[in-house]
């Protein structure tokens, strides 16, 4: 495909050699960024600028509008559609409309990709507890299509830390690590204290009474007294798999 | 109609000169003003005071209530009938009762309009995502029904903002801007900083984690640092169409 | 002085016609908009686009850069120049080097104006204490400094509800309303309940114990039964000022 | 009923006179005071030391805990059995037990009364919407069976405040006034401003967006510029009818 | 003094005989009710609607305006003047001015009162700990004013709740009572399971740590398990001593 | 079973004299410690380490996983398996596969124990009102398997709270309590100060309004002006259970 | 000392005997328990009843008021004066006034004791931070006081866990541990993972940004994921060491 | 230097080979990894497992240890001595002690570096305001300090964000970004939609009103609908600078 600086340029070049005119050489620029949908304005230049084509979340779309999105990304022949937040039941609609798409049950993710990558560079994927899987998962999904190779250590809260040292070898040697965590939040400080690379902290909603829904985990990631964590939304897997992604590629030298 | 100032001076006069009882006087001021059904007391005097007619939350209202007050509007032969919030199985119900009634699905409105004003004036509504077009749906018809024009720009949020900025031209010149936000809620204070006109900005519960339902996005609404942003409720959309419809009618010359 | 559309046209056509490089052309557009102070980036655009120059606020910024900002809006030949939250101290400091600036103390705003405009429409400025004024004086400024014309009403809060009735004449027939509030924040309401204009509140920290510095009342104020009441952040007069000349000046067609 | 105190009185006097052992005392006392079923201690003296008997709040109770609680307080043959917080479903199985309670569906109350008393004194009951009124009516169903008179007045929000003051004479020379507001619960400092009455203000979750469920309205209230105004919880119309009750039973010579 | 109500009635009478013109007798009614001073509308119609005149908070006010105020309510010979929340400093400036003012320290009020009222009525005034005396002496004078007596009981706070029940007759027989409490301010629910009239419970800032300043005892109070408590705001001993005064006034015949 | 210390000091002998390899030495410490499940690392380590193995909560567990973590320690013939926060309906289907486990409907506990234990020394169980017996039940499962002896007192809050103290003998002479309260949390405060040992207060949340689900009570029971009285999250029975055994075993020279 | 029993026995049967009337011993009895000092009542019971006689805490009482009570206890030769919360001029004051009082800088805590009890029974005292040293030196002395025996181990955060493995030593066989952290406050759960005895968790406001002023370090702790976790207030070093000592006694068999 | 896990298995050997008991082999590998100073236990061990030595912040702990753990790490030669959240005074003080350190005041920063390193690999540092750049020059120093090359553009919030357009260039094609903004905190949001390498968004306390202090900032950046945007702490310039170093090392082929 041509590249979109030179398309730009080109169009410019016209505009000034008089081929087109201003209005038309607008409308021609506006078409390489936005695909107008009326209710939604599809980010079509999200790749060339970000690495990464936009990706969907399904909470709060109705599923006709749902539809219409993905069958436009279809149509445009994306390499990847990648949708998150899906429940079953809407999963089960869009993959009779769309056969293409995987839907990971744990993860809420379905995902269409048009060749799997091959997987470079560690990242550590570390939950403290069992609960904690599904936002796991969603980050897994999230770095597996993007290239990276996920290494995940699951269920090794502070609890009973041994099982975190005793699988030392697991999370050590990564260029980037993702810790997962409800209650009070306490893990990513503990193994950013043991390793050299950035740690993406995830707050869950797990726990239970005064656990604000995650905000009490997510303050305590926040202050933690370790450097070398930085935090995403409570049961934000997508936006850590993607953080920690966009670093690994860099230090694979593919982003 | 007869103006309510002359009634109500000539009611005065006629207690002045004796035609009136006090009593008898303050009871017929009573009726100019007030309906009393016992279980609500109707502000029949909003329209003059304010220049519309009070709206009816149907949220936390029994139906039976709701057909009660409804009705006596249509009794009072009320130009404009407007009810928010109105769930759809309640807005079928209601619908039954009075066929008069239009409803909006995705506005979550009900609506009856004696006739369809002009729309004059321009006011640019704009959502960040799709899921916010519901909010913003409550704002056009609240708007429309005042006779304002609105111009919808939805979906061009922060995340590839050359959505907002290829489409200029359908916010520019404008007498009043409602913006509309979940997440982060940082879409009005952009806006604001590209127009010369007020900007109503309207926070969403739309988001997940630690949005505190939409509080998040207002608070960072009202910590604009841009002057020109003003802030009504959480999924305020006929709040922010009312504020806007004010500002444009007193600027066409009607309000 | 030359348009600016006008000036970014003939830099695009020198371009165009090879008078100048792309670089060249570049540099020019930056320094039609930014002033870079290495610290500061001034938005020396901001008139053109907004209608009213960047105000600085004062607090949080060291003197010695104040200084330098001040020093180069008075180099620029800027109309009006405004400083927002100045304490006493500070502002005699910036008097001395810069005495065309006058210091309102109440409002703690520092201004220059080159020439005093004429004062249309009616803004009405409402408080709730005496203890609310200096934001309500902040407020007033503000809007003076745009043209607008004020009609003040302090300490008319709901402990004595008449004493707004009773002076209902300097706030009825106007454009716009500010009223500002401490405590329970509930004046806003009240006031807009009995006009037929947009009324913006202003929350203060005015008030004690659970207060929570005003945030109590911002929430109240968002949360108004009343359509047609907008908020801004607590104490921010300067922002309540500027949206209500924004639609004052559109009103009487100078906007 | 013989006296409490003559009771006790004779119950020492029995052990000082040796006619009982200390143990014998204990248990004799303790029965005056409580009725235990191990599930639960019943406050059988609270009529005694409080002039009203315990009320049962239906909410985090089960079934078969609520039926054996009633037929205790039957069998005691208790003048007054009030039951709060009663969902329609639950009242339902209560009265096939227990057919002499009475369920009154808005208040979600049960109750049974031995002999209606006179309803002497007057308290105002007033809601700022009709959505409050389900609370308001807790409230009243608990100051009535207390033998107090109330007066209601619902539906008369700031939005138009008229609608209170033309209903003046209906507030006016009450003892006590309980006043109900959801939103930013402005209501109970306006009605405050008026009287010369305590008012009992009583916040409601009746609202949305950035409510916080009644507590911007409980702080609001809270928050007061009037005296003369304390505050019970969210929706605990049952606290303020309980308060205003015992204000007017000292009142009127009862309490 | 002539009676408000006649000489608003014949001025209302004078317009109707064309004694006055309307906007005469508007003049005349307004200098009932208010006295304009510019940045303060004094609300001198209280003492009629309400038994008692304006008291003046200090804080937040410069001191040249509670001069200002504080003069303006000895001109009109005010039979009594009360300004809460005076610093000591604060409080030597006005009396130094102002020698009549008498400045209670612990309390932190200043007040002139004509003549002291016989105390009838007792009012029980219980604080939890020793930290908590100057809130419970601003509540003192604030009703001992109002001709209320009080009897103190300072110091008794459930860490030995003996202290409070060896006590008893202190508290017992009241018309109402104000108990303060910091911490978690469980006092007020303990004293109101005890006696028959109803508590105004006033969380104070005393403590430490997570206790958000008095937010944590007000809220405490707010959920209190027992009926019969209402609550104030933080620190707020003016308003408890306010209610507590109107109950008594009423049960003593004088309110 | 032979001592853990003894096989790690056999493991790491063997490996120094060349018996083992550095890594079969370290995988055979491993396999001493945690039970690796692919979704779960159980720390099989923790009865050594603590006295008690790991309890597992099946709140935010799929049925799937939970069954194999049942299986599993019923593979490995734990002593004691203990599953709490257990609903109804997934406690049926898990005694269906797991007959020997024994459900307690009130605490919401599943468990099985090899053998009861004697119970030995006094843990007071307290709770304000009846709604907080499922969380006191399930304290008391957890204290019980470990032996300890339970001395109930539900219901008697600090509403009538005579109730307390006509049942001193129930709560005195013990090792240590438990105290349980919704609402405003004042009975754990209450009793630490009648009593020598320590309080451990659990919070729940019943209550409605602003009770923010338990927040309060908790926040209230922090701030406690009673030394003895420590905190766990709200409704965690369980925890105050464990607790609680820890000190009464250490003292029964158990521990 | 005679035992306060008998002296209550004997006074009842002194008025069973007619050698004291009913008043009369009521009087005795109340000496027995309270010292009524006007401004504060002095728990002079509490060491009967607790264990330990009241501490004092200095802030929030004045000056005068902290020495009249001070006085008051070395009046009565109580065998231990405990002040927390003292600062360096305050304590420099009283230690004026009474020699014998020994000044804690760090712990800010001042105390006299009459004989200093053997220390028997192992604390292990340990702060995430050296900033958290003063929090811990309040629990120290109190403990002390109490005959316990502090292991102290500062300075031994997650940042660097290896720091407390290494000193394993120090904490392991213990009766109770207080564990002191700031920030995140994960150490008290980590702790907890490896001992078998009760952790008493004290969070510190030492942090900054969102730690909330150590409101979120308190809810992490409350809601750890490791049983045998309970809290105190923040900064409540006290609080932690009488706590900890009530354990330690009993298991010591002094209790 | 000898290599430390080489240090590590001679010490091991030496023990398996008898020529160290164990106990001599444990105190030799504890001085490996910590210094133990009483109040304080420096991890020395931190350098060769993250990376970086430890950083000292300043704030919180009193004079005398300051001095005496910077005297250590002088002792120890360390290469590198940073010491963060420095006020000015303290930083006189301590700069007068150790003449090699460096202030820098807008920082707040102190530190010594044996030998300045190269600085390879861009990360830009981007701030909304001015009153923002104390927090940039944190990180920039931290980065700086690790050999990273920093591109600073300060003051280019979205008041009007095309001077962050203009400056493209300026934040292009780095290794990572770090941007830092106040009220709402918007502009991270922004700069991620426009570059493909991971931001590290730091709120800060800049702004005023309802900013609670930075929270809004924080919780807007969390709430971030931009994937590719982690937080860190409000203030936390250092946080920053060391994560965004961590990454830039790693794709320099340093980390």
């Amino acid at each position: 495909m041509e590249n979109i600086q030179d398309r730009f340029n080109s169009l410019w070049h016209k505009w000034k050699n008089d081929e087109l005119t201003f209005n038309e050489m607008i409308e021609k620029i506006k078409s390489l960024f936005v695909e107008d949908m009326g209710f939604a304005n599809l980010d079509i230049d999200r790749k060339r600028r970000r690495g990464f084509p936009e990706a969907i979340m399904a909470e709060g779309k109705i599923l006709v509008d749902l539809k219409k999105i993905i069958g436009k990304l279809f149509d445009r022949n994306e390499e990847i559609v990648l949708i998150t937040k899906v429940k079953k039941d809407i999963a089960k609609e869009l993959c009779d409309d769309f056969p293409d798409l995987i839907y990971k049950e744990r993860a809420k993710v379905l995902y269409y990709q048009e060749k799997v990558p091959e997987r470079l560079g560690k990242i550590s994927l570390i939950t403290a507890g069992s609960a904690d899987i599904p936002v796991a998962e969603e980050a897994r999904v999230t770095a597996e299509i993007r290239g990276s190779y996920i290494e995940p250590l699951y269920d090794v809260g502070i609890a009973g830390i041994h099982r975190l040292y005793l699988n030392r070898e697991k999370f050590q040697n990564a260029n980037a690590g993702i810790v997962i965590a409800g209650m009070e939040g306490a893990l990513p400080s503990f193994v950013a204290g043991l390793v050299d690379y950035p740690i993406i902290a995830v707050p869950t909603s797990v726990g239970y009474g005064a656990n604000l829904n995650g905000l009490v985990a997510l303050l305590g990631m926040i202050n933690s007294c370790v450097p070398g964590v930085s935090v995403v939304n409570v049961d934000n897997g997508y936006g850590a798999g993607y953080i920690a992604s966009m670093i690994n590629r860099k230090i694979e030298g593919r982003g």
